[in-house]
């Protein structure tokens, strides 16, 4: 009997089986920002445990809030600094280098297939796109496994996603996600792992692929995963090749490494759940839950107030190059405020290179630093009460970007044809 | 006797004299942002006196906490937006199109020579350097003058300052004020307007008249004025000539009206104070009163945290480029962090255009969208208890910048100097 990616990365990295299904595994990577880890930090201070097992696995970004918009936020961020500084964290991203976590620490190569990861941040999951096992946790689970490089996890069961068919030209990765939740509904993948298998899959960049696994979490997912590849490879080939830190000579040596970390042709999955994708069509959600989704062309016309174009989710360059091709040469509507957060420095620099900060600034949108606090109404785009917002971002619980506030997720295409309508719209109504 | 410019404007503007040495006078402009105004805006509508005067004399911007950081600043945003279409006030800057109130409203055009204007910002004495009477006030203040169109002062004494001499290359505007400040004291001008004469103001850019007369209130002063010249009209003119609102057809015309806003020869001062500039050197305040000045050669070598370049005081354009030029190739030090936050949308497109944004990232700086709300510790860029931030804005009041912080306030050219020192530096020492 063959075994899932998800088995075969805990067989791998398993410390201790203490009691009944609960497994303890070794770490490769332990991932922190500036809003959950200083809780962490100050308790193991508090407890004179002010250590970390491997300051090289540890990497540390400030994102959330950034720079400091108050005197909370600025102690949450000297906290962090102080702590890498004094634990000899080499990876660590202030303000002028840093990035919104899940598109910085894979942007820089320390995502690799195999891996475990964890991170006191629920969207941890994105990072199973590169076939690792990368999971949000709490505060207690964040301490031991900077302090211990081990996490205890109950097995996971894998719930296999068959995408099928083609996207259309007009459609992208976001789209899909949000099409794989209303059909699994927001609790459907509850403490499986989410593994994106099929054509689509094959044919998608990481970029869509992070995009993927990213949501995992929103129908209750431990991880996403799809399996390493090709493109996989391509993307991590500067960081582990002759010219990064020369794990491999060859390609088709890491390569062959790669696809060790596939799921098996006979493993057991929880279940199985088949989407033909040729037929989808852009899509946002309403309300407030994840899986409560129309297509754009259902929704068009209705009102909002403010668009975002950001987050983990949804900020990376393939998302700026998407929006600002259909900007280009147009301004946002006069009822419309507008903001884009590049979501990493090396995207903001990237974009500029690219014109498209330009394309961006010259149609009205404001361009943050990056940054991704507007996400969880915690800095730079919080919604009035009764405001609605076309957002990139993950979750449109209610009051998620401000007290009060709605908002629809969205591809960052939808948003910015809904930029410039000045209401929902698809690039097709401009 | 002849009259100082404040007299004529007084003289000119004035609607009623009800007792003793209380003018009420007509207001030219009235300019608003979203801390202070929303106070006003929700008390008169409270009272039933939802109106304005005339809204083409309102001048509108979100600036200090853009885009919105939390609940309370979103609904202060939405107060001001919402208040703006309903009394149909055209002027009205949005995040996106927005800027430091200080540096978009002259870079409009709102601000010319004469005009009296107030707001409820402490730093609206920049508006001086145009040959204008403009006062900070409060919010009662404020919500007469968006109901009626006129404010009631004590006409204010005139202290002259006569700045001889010439700046060294690589003394600047903000090195000069803080001189001033210094010799005169934090009390040296209360309630009085500060008259900037001399041959250093005649061969003085508008951008740096206004550092000089955004700084007049740290001396307590009223307002900042500069009297209005070639320099004036050569920044007005896209505004009023042909390419403008047409209110002359040549500048000669133009010149001769601007020219009428002088003080008289024989106008009595309150005091007139001399300063040989020719000597100054470059500034630094130190502890936390703008009075408090040392030689950036003193202070060479001190510890900083963090750089910021911006605000009403210095994040225009002028001061881009110099900072830029210093900065241009090099790092900042790993010890610091730096922001720079253009001061208007255009100020940030023109740096774009001029590859300063790319000179900034280049070197590590957080590039953020305009605003100012570091420079009272409200948003991007807040200091925590203990840090110390090198910064080109206006006050180094104790936790100005974020509690239990300090600041020295400095020129755009000694904080880029400082930024890649790693502590407080010149170019000189690079």
């Amino acid at each position: 009997m063959g075994q899932t990616l998800a088995e075969k990365i805990f067989e791998t990295h398993v410390a201790d089986r203490p009691f009944g299904d609960t497994w303890v595994l070794r770490l490769d990577r332990v991932f922190c920002h500036e809003i959950t880890t200083p809780i962490a930090i100050n308790d193991l201070v508090s407890k004179g445990m002010d250590r970390v097992f491997d300051p090289s696995k540890i990497k540390v970004v400030i994102d959330h809030v950034s720079p400091a918009k108050d005197s909370k936020t600025a102690d949450q961020g000297k906290t962090l600094r102080d702590w890498a500084r004094r634990q000899k964290i080499k990876d660590f991203f202030d303000i002028g280098s840093n990035g919104v976590c899940h598109a910085i620490f894979p942007e820089k190569g320390f995502v690799r297939p195999g891996y475990t990861i964890i991170m006191g941040d629920s969207h941890t999951c994105t990072h199973g796109a590169f076939g690792a096992f990368a999971a949000g946790v709490g505060t207690t689970d964040l301490e031991v496994g900077i302090l211990k490089g081990v996490c205890a996890f109950r097995k996971p069961e894998t719930l296999r996603i068959n995408l099928k068919g083609k996207l259309r030209p007009g459609v992208y990765p976001k789209d899909l996600i949000l099409a794989v939740i209303a059909k699994i509904g927001v609790a459907g993948a509850t403490d499986k792992v989410v593994e994106f298998r099929g054509p689509v899959i094959d044919a998608m960049s990481m970029e869509g692929r992070m995009t993927l696994c990213n949501m995992a979490v929103e129908a209750g997912g431990t991880s996403g995963v799809c399996m390493p590849d090709q493109v996989t490879l391509d993307y991590l080939w500067p960081f582990i090749g002759p010219q990064g830190d020369k794990s491999y000579a060859t390609k088709e040596e890491a390569l062959k490494d790669f696809v060790k970390w596939q799921s098996d042709a006979d493993a057991s999955y929880s279940s199985i759940v088949e989407l033909d994708c040729s037929s989808l069509e852009p899509l946002a959600t309403v309300e407030y839950k994840p899986d409560q989704v129309k297509t754009i062309r259902e929704l068009k016309g209705q009102k909002v107030d403010q668009v975002y174009i950001g987050s983990c989710t949804n900020g990376r360059i393939e998302d700026l190059r998407e929006a600002a091709r259909i900007i280009k040469g147009k301004k946002i509507a006069p009822s419309i405020r507008a903001i884009v957060s590049p979501a990493t420095t090396e995207v903001f620099s990237q974009a500029l290179t690219e014109g498209l900060i330009r394309v961006f600034m010259d149609a009205g949108f404001c361009v943050t630093n990056p940054t991704c606090g507007a996400c969880l109404g915690m800095s730079n785009g919080v919604l009035a009460a009764g405001e609605v917002c076309a957002s990139t971002t993950n979750r449109n619980f209610f009051g998620r970007m401000g007290k009060g506030g709605m908002v629809h997720l969205m591809s960052p295409v939808s948003a910015a044809a809904t930029a410039i309508a000045g209401h929902i719209a698809s690039p097709e109504d401009l």
